[in-house]
């Protein structure tokens, strides 16, 4: 079966943004075995959209928008997927009634212009939006089937997989699939891929997909077909299997959770708990570490040290150590990790001082360099010099990332 | 005038990868006033990029696509155009004798099938390649003009600068174009809007366009058109400070600067500092103020206190009013943001304490509910209510850019 992705939005035709979308709803769809045929980008304009709806329905079983569902002027999917099929506009007042509660809830006031976000297509659905206002539609076309979605990706990831996905298995031919995703740090894109093309690219099915998915973090997903879900999981799994052994401590997780998730686990596991000291981060480890609920379980707290009084004041860095040997330095970030433990009085403790850049670097400290310290009670400090590279948010990240990883690995 | 952009490639369509080449072309288009109206992504298939190629020229008087323009049977661009127009395919000779010049300077072998890169739309003219063996081509449409580009950026890059703009220069009308934004915090995209479309929906020049770019982030985009660059500019503001005006105190940049980085500009202009406590937001509002570089300048750095025992033992919140009002209180977080002042000797301390959810919420306060703590020298200690929706990461992404804005307007 053929899909095809249309984005709306004027913005997405200028010169700052892309449609991303499309790379979200592609990877689901694949998961299903829909092929993506064509993608389009439209700007705000009901002519334009109205004629390149009805040509992608004419083409395609399958027709996704993406945006132009909000309460303004601009947002203008529906009256166009409406002049598209040709189909009346319905002011639905379930949806008036649950918008005006949405917005008193919120404190919010209810204005004329929010009644757009109550007009449905006559022969739609809604798709029931659980983080916006925003309804999705699902309405029925000569070919298949149109799905207006909403633009920003919380809202369009969820009723993706609460809405449209339940419908889409549905549609699609029988046949059970399974995918089989491995998560790895600290390892490049075509490392990964060097390592793994020799096992994979044997068999067709299972199907393989390299994704980066974040700084120092690479995806493998496999996706395997077979008449039952159990084959389909078997057969993924073995592959996985196959291809996690090459690739020795670097896999995280097969569930695809976060970094700090995995660690997190661990730690619950262990029952022990964890406290930060960030220098350059300035805060992000500890809100990597807080993002999934139940934080509390293992994470303490933290000390942003981002100026020297702080580090020497609150996390007891010598002196001596700061003007000997800088900010920027093992022993500095080796001092740092042991005061936030001692301070907070947790089990470990990981610190993280660098050049973040863009400036600040120097001959033997280029931007990029990175010192993360580890302790943990009955152990002796560790510190880990990184070498990054890329902008600041990358390197901040990128920091982050691997220090978690050195976390995990004494763990484990 | 107006521009579609075809991109042309099967991998274009899959989760992986997406069409960056058509951000670096609407820019330099965007610079000489022309407007791109419409972008697709088609696949290597020869009727399906045909029938693009023939609507998208059929609409518009510049047509570009990128990619599909090297030497393998997946590389049908060439093809696809001649039919799209309805034109001849001809093996150019001289064409013929570059390439095979080219291959024996690399001592590489010359195939039969490199004899497609030689194969010209007849009516068009040769792009030169300074960078690969890709020429492109620039073909006279009834409309205007289609121009075949090759994939790579860096060939991309080159041929637009070296051949495509000095052709383009000589047929755009001259006009000048210029876009202030307006970012604003803490009012919903259809409240802005219905307090901007009374002013901006009576001119069509400036366009305006309206864009939710971070949770409690709205931001307002005027594109003015004009002879000039600086009678763009002045038109553009003109309508941009007339909106502003009804906005209030919500406007906290017109050069698109983030908040923290607005937040930051102020403190540095004042010679002060700040420091931070954090409770759900775990890090969030220090990895946003140290996101930009040189927030040394006021950023002293914080304490995380996730655990109610940092909060007693680290800021000095009192035990009875832990016992007595809660983690998530306001005189917890009037504690917590005076503690961190005083600790770390701050000008500013701002502090937050929240239930980010999904779970922990109670009836007096459910998922949400979020307190922030500013307190400055000189000046009593303020605690504000947040009631907060979405789900915990935009609970978490809204506590900072609210608890940001408390100090922005105390600094103004």
């Amino acid at each position: 079966m053929q899909a095809e992705i249309i984005a709306v939005g004027s913005e997405l035709l200028g010169p700052a943004r892309l449609d991303t979308n499309s790379l979200y709803l592609a990877l689901q769809l694949q998961q299903l075995g829909v092929e993506v045929g064509r993608k389009a980008v439209l700007p705000d304009r009901v002519d334009d959209l109205a004629e390149a709806i009805s040509a992608a329905c004419r083409r395609s079983p399958l027709v996704f928008t993406t945006g132009g569902l909000g309460p303004t002027e601009d947002d203008i999917t529906v009256p166009a997927a409406a002049r598209a099929l040709g189909v009346a506009l319905q002011l639905d007042d379930t949806a008036v009634h649950r918008l005006r509660w949405r917005f008193r809830k919120r404190h919010l006031r209810f204005t004329a212009n929010n009644l757009r976000q109550a007009m449905r297509l006559s022969p739609a659905r809604w798709l029931p939006n659980s983080v916006g206002s925003a309804m999705g539609q699902w309405c029925p076309t000569p070919l298949g089937h149109l799905v207006l979605l909403p633009g920003p990706p919380p809202e369009l990831h969820r009723m993706v997989s609460e809405q449209v996905l339940p419908r889409l298995v549905k549609l699609v031919p029988r046949s059970a699939r399974f995918t089989r995703v491995l998560s790895l740090v600290g390892l490049g894109e075509s490392q990964v891929d060097a390592l793994a093309a020799p096992i994979y690219s044997r068999v067709a099915n299972p199907s393989t997909t390299i994704l980066v998915t974040a700084p120092q973090q690479v995806e493998l997903h496999f996706t395997a077909i077979a008449s039952t879900l159990a084959a389909a999981q078997a057969r993924a799994d073995r592959l996985a299997s196959q291809v996690a052994r090459r690739m020795g401590n670097a896999v995280f997780s097969r569930e695809q959770n976060s970094l700090a998730a995995t660690v997190g686990g661990l730690l619950r596991q262990k029952e022990q708990t964890l406290a930060v000291a960030e220098s350059c981060t300035g805060g992000l480890l500890g809100a990597s570490l807080t993002q999934a609920p139940g934080a509390s379980d293992f994470f303490l707290g933290g000390v942003l040290s981002y100026a020297d009084s702080v580090k020497l004041h609150h996390l007891g860095v010598p002196a001596a150590t700061l003007r000997r040997y800088g900010a920027v330095s093992a022993p500095t970030a080796a001092a740092m990790a042991t005061g936030v433990c001692r301070l907070m009085g947790s089990d470990w403790g990981i610190s993280i001082t660098g050049v973040a850049g863009p400036s600040g670097g120097s001959r033997s400290k280029p931007v990029g360099t990175v010192f993360v310290g580890l302790c943990g009670t009955a152990r002796p400090v560790e510190t880990f010099r990184l070498r990054l590279s890329g902008d600041r948010d990358r390197i901040r990240a990128s920091s982050v990332q691997l220090a978690l990883n050195q976390l995990r690995l004494a763990l484990q």
